[in-house]
């Protein structure tokens, strides 16, 4: 039996560690900071394949006996890696096909990482071969408490061109639709001509004179998916075979989409995440916030690990900010607050050379005497303050839908607007979720929905005649859906649904669009809405024809102006809202406070910037986490005991400016 | 002998058909359907390679046999296409050496359409197979009254640099130049020490460490644009060995610039045209009015069939904007109004599948109770009424040189400013006489132009001593000419003329330009001008040495500050006009003002928006088409009856908002 | 014995000759025109390798010989070139595996120039070939003076990815390093898993799937120089087995930074240089002169030839802006003044055909009865009377480090900011001194800077410890040095120096950087300042951990907020300041006031926009070049003769608006 969380007491703390960058005189300096800091889980190895086979077959393990030897000896635990993600030189040597072909036919080189094709026989071999060897050796040492299988999957590249990945999507192909009539019918070859007549003739969507098949370029984003997560297994499995410790892979949730997390999260035996703040958003924060809520959300709301974050700046941005003083405990803490029993960092210690070199560490350049090194030791001190908070569960009464599937479809080329995305739309309605200190869990469509009040649906553009079925039954049964423009447009074909736009939740909605009626550039209309007199749309309205919702807003100009915009749908004991332009901040609050009164839910009254997470433990604990993300204090409501600085709250409590508090009572 | 119009009564109407995408029943719901929204013809075909040859010269006629019959005892016509811009898989899978490689040396796959290659031995062959055989089948269909071969000559793409095109290319060159003395010549060789002392080591211009050879890349345009006709006439052949019916292919004038139209207007027994609007455009209907004059100048005046437009919003640009009520009518009208004499749209019944889903049609995916199929079936009632209109003619006063081997050469890299395009410069001239109420022809300098009371040259960068010379009679004899700076440049082989800037037209304008004076981005000066206080100039100046001409106007700053800006000179019984910087809308009314007088023109008195053509038709029967594209209502002089609403005018005439009339008159 | 300057009596005068591209009666045109406009030298042959070696090994030098003899009759001096920029078609027929691959796997084509591989045997054979015969056949030919190797080397493609030039850089790497161990040492492939194991694993850095190893793109930019200038000691050498006259090659100073012109100054016997004005930059003049600087500092000092620059416009930028009355002259005296003895143009005679045919000459297309041609006669008269200039001096009292290996290692992707580019601090910094009216001369930061009151460090990101410890030696002794952020931050292997960011110059400068604050796009803060109230900063911050240094400024807001911002350093006799922000004008201005304080500068009192350089001759003789940039007269202090006008100076003197003087006294 496979244990689902590493033997660790209390909350994981530590980072990426290279000792392969490093003399043996830093490795023994590097223990001695750890303890100081408080670290208690490093991941070693992601980046040692050429270190350890050293050429086919031939295996080195000496230096990294001792290193697991030495972490052990200093109480260090290791989440130890398959080095996978980057093959040493000489393997794309005796195996160049192994190399990925982008979309435009180039050859991707070695010198950087994630070069490699899914699809490769050579490197499906050699992964098992290093994961076994691996497996054999440590599966016994003490210090392994987790295994960290890859890096980042999907990143930088996911698709690959090259032909092993042609010739394995054709048998992907050919296992799903068993025909070539079944393909056909699914791509809509009839269409410009592209019938196919044997399964040879079929490739990659590469690039062609004009815009490729989309259902073909879907399928070939799921065929992706696929293969990179059978690559995981294969490695996983070789690890089983000798070691009962849980596995894991870092997922990038909310940075990359070429993973359907979903599928990876059923495949992993504990969610790990990396998350990155981007830098040119000043409210980052709660693109974290989405990931971390994402992390817990695949994961079926266990406690997962936040595997990589950065102690301040990172270096692949356009301009590299770092973190302010605070900043580093404020992301911990909105992490640990969503679920995380885990935060790690890239990396422990910076890097002299290299592509990352200008990436922050816990330990930087500037060494022991900094403020990076400072904060990092005082959050050390501060998890361990909050080792109890380890296995409590986050509770949602709202789930926002997210669709690895659907963003796939959605951002293909040749959409009626280049002004809709999916992710902004997800972050338009969760960021209103979260100023009004509502958690939220993501979910898929087809997911049970009836323990959440609220379902909403940003921009849902594929959707399933059966999980639109789930949708309505759902509102049937009393739940509240919101709905925006774009949603229920394409079944898993990518194929217009018959009956017209948004058929598919005509009961739930009371509605059909009879034409989408994108906006100019900048162009933007006042809504007319009573008692709302200065919301504003832009970027889409559409011509919705009626069947029984009642009009909340009408178009108040514009292509759509006098019609509805905005409506609401008595369906069973449920109700179905649909809105049918993008709304600026002043109309989402507006919307949320009339769905809000539908769901039973009721926004906070927390100051604007504040943010509060509640988790629950054994016996009744409840630990509020709360994050002052201002520049003054603040007060909140709150009664217990803040475990960080040991304060008694009677009633409220006041958090510093840019602090952060976790406050535990019994409820 | 061939007949150069279907045979049809009345307007043509109707779209592209795709059967192949639906089921029989459908089928029937389709024929039901096009009666009652008045259609008469339906293109079918153009991408069903696939289906009808299913594998090389093995043919499946049978769904279309069925087809044809289900549409002629309809009484619905059909204009039956060839497949051949979108090859089957099989055929590509044969013949790899087809695909097209781009100027990067970028293979393009499958999967989209239009990516084979011109010059392909195997596709030559495949093309007649395939058109001889369809010929060969329904020549004596009863149904069939126009063949459509091809779809968009030149687009998705023309140029290819796969190594039969560069084979083809060199025999090309062979032919043309005969010895390599007149290449190098030709082509400037001695620059840069391109100098050739073989045919086999001339390449296609492919991307190269600088500039290419601009005058290669100007033949290697030439050798494009005649290897796509090259492939026209190969099935235009085929079927004529079959049919007298006639022969078409559907142009993007004004849309994609690959095919030089005055030679393929020579080709097809009568002009079809695609215009689809571009949205980001406010003022789309003058780019549309320019396509529709051109489509009828390249046609020689002939009437001409608008082979496809959209009836709403189209699926491939940035923001697909739907048109309003009324739209698809007054842009059907513009048509019309300048000699379209069918009116087709893409496409009949919305697809669900492909890249074209959301691209708008007869039938929307919302179906029959929209808006869009009630004006498609209030558009198919007005045609019906118009019928009488068939093969009336347009005449016009007013000539704009339109030359693609100019456009070919000046788009090249490497000009003085990037801020100066030929489509663009056509735009500004021709924009003014449309606002000014004037039709216009397009027309080549080498054409007779002796009926024109007025020739303008936007732009002509290129011009032959010999077009110069038919320029220079045409004032001599009575014209006038009005040019614009950067006209005059280079000789057919992209040389600079000897003798200076604008040498060739030193007689008909009494100028040369000794050196241009770009401007800097975002920089205008204002002109001294009598009588004009408030005209402004950008992007062009440039030193004028006056040999004869009068100044009507100087720069009054920048670079050539009180140098000349716009001319007059006497030559002749004509005056040649010239205009050396890029005027403002102000500067372009008045610029006309003064021209006008000089060749006996006289702007409309018609509000603004208002656009009026004539057609004159047998029995001196004059219709006069007028579309109304403001948003109220316009009072126009007209005696006669509007054909579309019966109503009788009587002096003066009211279009509604948005409206359209055809008034009856006889002169 | 080598002669270091060309046979030739006062200042060189001439430009580019092509006579390839025109007839024999143009030819004797040309002469006559060349000597009215006073031409001494033209460079013949550059682009004439097709026509000279007309099939491998065969070889047409009649044409040749012809022109020279009649350059020699009518006294005009010949640069002799070798065409070996642009092979002809017949080489890349027989040798295709010499084109170009870029870094993305593009082949470059044929058909415009500069495309081929340095690395190619066979073209370092052909190079040798026809270098060799073209001195056996002119080194005793009367009229050349002076040999022209090639054409700007590095433009347009200095890199390339070729399997030649592949395997040249694995033999460059072995000589390198010896071992894989140094190898893998320099470059820390430890990161990301790159570690080598055999020679023939290493590649090009071509594109992969993330960031390339930026040690091995560093290393890559060090080859790629290596390479070209390896072909230019080839043909130096085919040359002088036959002929002591001078050999050069043309650079591109401050243009392109393939080439380290320090490394290639000490192999040409003299050095020569292109260069040409960027439009968009309304004070291009202040770029020329630092190309200027580059171009003698590069030469040690001694005389230079400016080898080509325009007449008016070039034909390459986007709007290719003339060139106005005078500014021609201008850009000719500061070369001059800033030590070329010679100022050429491309070119004579403007080309008809090809890519270039817009870029000006000193004969244009309009011909002879022209401003530029009148101009350029001018000029030849002018520079007539300066004939005693040539030979003397140019004496700087102010070094700015100019290190190519810091640009190259500054420049590649994933730093901090992207907002920080050395070229353009560069600019900064000298700009000021421009401003200043203070001549300064570029040095490498391993030179010895004794002889300088002050050294400017304008980000110098990459500074060995070596280096480091002579900079520091130079405060240590009396030394005034400016360093600004982002400078001694890697060593020669682009590794970060251990101890912190800075701390190569701790001593120098008395801190080191804890932590960048790079600043959002558009963000700025005031600096608080004693006595300047309004110096703003942006694009960057820090965190300065001071060990010494006083304190100048401090950030007035921002991330740094309160931390300082510039400070001073005294070190033995010396001072080091130090900037941590990119300032405003007014900050630059500010600080330098300040900075010169120490050094012993004074800043002159000239009016803005005029430009005084002074040269030093034989006899005491003192040479101001005086430049007015203004659209005013200005009155500056001068005592002398202008050479130009013979008028006298007896304190002031009055330069016309835009003009120039030079005058003459003795010191």
């Amino acid at each position: 039996m496979t244990n689902a969380w590493p033997d660790l007491r209390g909350i994981a703390y530590g980072g990426d560690y290279n000792p392969e960058q490093w003399s043996r005189e830093t490795w023994r300096e590097d223990v001695v900071l750890m303890r100081e800091a408080g670290v208690n889980l490093v991941s070693v190895g992601i980046f040692s394949w050429a270190l350890i086979e050293t050429a086919e077959g031939v295996f080195d393990f000496e230096w990294l006996d001792e290193l697991l030897d030495l972490l052990h000896e200093n109480g260090i635990r290791v989440d130890l890696g398959t080095p996978t993600a980057s093959p040493p030189a000489w393997f794309f040597a005796a195996h160049p096909e192994s190399r990925v072909i982008d979309r435009e036919g180039r050859v991707m080189g070695f010198g950087s990482r994630g070069m490699v094709s899914h699809s490769s026989p050579a490197y499906r071999e050699a992964i098992v071969r290093i994961a076994d060897a691996l497996a054999t050796r440590y599966a016994q040492h003490p210090a392994v408490v987790l295994w960290h299988v890859h890096n980042e999957y999907g990143a930088p590249v996911g698709e690959d061109y090259s032909p092993a990945s042609v010739a394995a999507f054709r048998g992907w192909l050919q296992k799903k639709y068993a025909t070539l009539d079944a393909l056909n019918a699914a791509w809509g070859t009839a269409f410009w001509g592209q019938h196919y007549t044997a399964w040879e003739h079929i490739g990659a969507p590469a690039i062609s004179a004009s815009v490729v098949n989309p259902a073909q370029r879907l399928d070939f984003a799921r065929f992706t998916d696929h293969q990179l997560r059978e690559c995981f297994i294969a490695e996983r499995d070789a690890i089983r075979a000798h070691s009962d410790k849980p596995i894991t892979t870092n997922f990038m949730a909310n940075q990359t989409w070429t993973c359907d997390l979903w599928a990876w999260g059923r495949e992993v035996d504990v969610v790990s995440d990396d998350h990155y703040l981007w830098a040119a958003d000043e409210d980052a924060h709660i693109g974290l916030a989405i990931a971390a809520d994402l992390s817990r959300s695949v994961g079926g709301g266990k406690p997962w690990i936040l595997m990589e974050h950065s102690t301040s700046a990172v270096n692949w941005q356009p301009r590299n900010i770092a973190k302010r003083r605070g900043e580093m405990k404020r992301n911990s803490l909105t992490h640990l607050g969503r679920g995380a029993d885990g935060i790690l960092f890239f990396q422990w210690r910076a890097g002299r050379s290299g592509a990352e070199k200008f990436h922050s560490a816990m330990l930087p350049h500037a060494g022991r005497e900094s403020r990076v090194f400072r904060e990092v030791t005082e959050l050390g001190a501060d998890l361990a303050n909050l080792a109890e908070v380890q296995g409590s569960t986050v509770e949602a009464e709202v789930a926002v839908l997210w669709d690895f599937e659907s963003f796939w479809a959605q951002d293909l080329e040749w959409r009626p607007s280049e002004d809709v995305s999916h992710a902004a739309q997800i972050r338009r309605f969760y960021e209103q979720l979260w100023r009004d200190g509502i958690t939220c869990d993501f979910a898929l469509p087809g997911h049970d929905l009836s323990k959440y009040k609220l379902v909403v649906a940003p921009a849902q553009y594929l959707l399933s005649q059966a999980d639109a079925a789930n949708l309505t039954a759902y509102v049937e049964n009393g739940g509240t859906l919101l709905v925006s423009f774009f949603s229920a447009i394409v079944d898993e074909n990518d194929a217009v649904h018959a009956g017209g736009f948004v058929a598919p939740l005509r009961d739930a909605l009371g509605l059909t669009v009879e034409e989408f009626l994108p906006l100019r550039e900048g162009e933007s209309h006042r809504l007319d809405w009573d008692g709302e007199d200065a919301v504003v749309g832009d970027v889409w309205q559409e011509d919705i024809a009626l069947s029984g919702a009642e009009v909340i807003a009408n178009f108040g100009g514009g292509p759509g102006e006098g019609e509805p915009a905005i409506t609401r749908h008595r369906h069973g004991s449920g109700a179905g809202w649909y809105v049918g332009t993008r709304l600026d901040a002043a109309g989402m609050k507006a919307l949320f406070r009339e769905v809000y009164a539908d769901a039973g839910l009721t926004a906070s009254a927390l100051p604007a910037g504040v943010e509060i997470v509640t988790r629950r433990g054994g016996d009744d604990a409840v630990y509020r986490i709360a994050v002052n993300h201002t520049a003054d204090a603040a007060e909140i409501p709150a009664v217990g005991t803040d475990l960080l600085s040991g304060a008694e709250a009677g009633g409220t409590f006041t958090i510093a400016a840019g602090g952060v508090a976790v406050i535990r009572s019994t409820d």
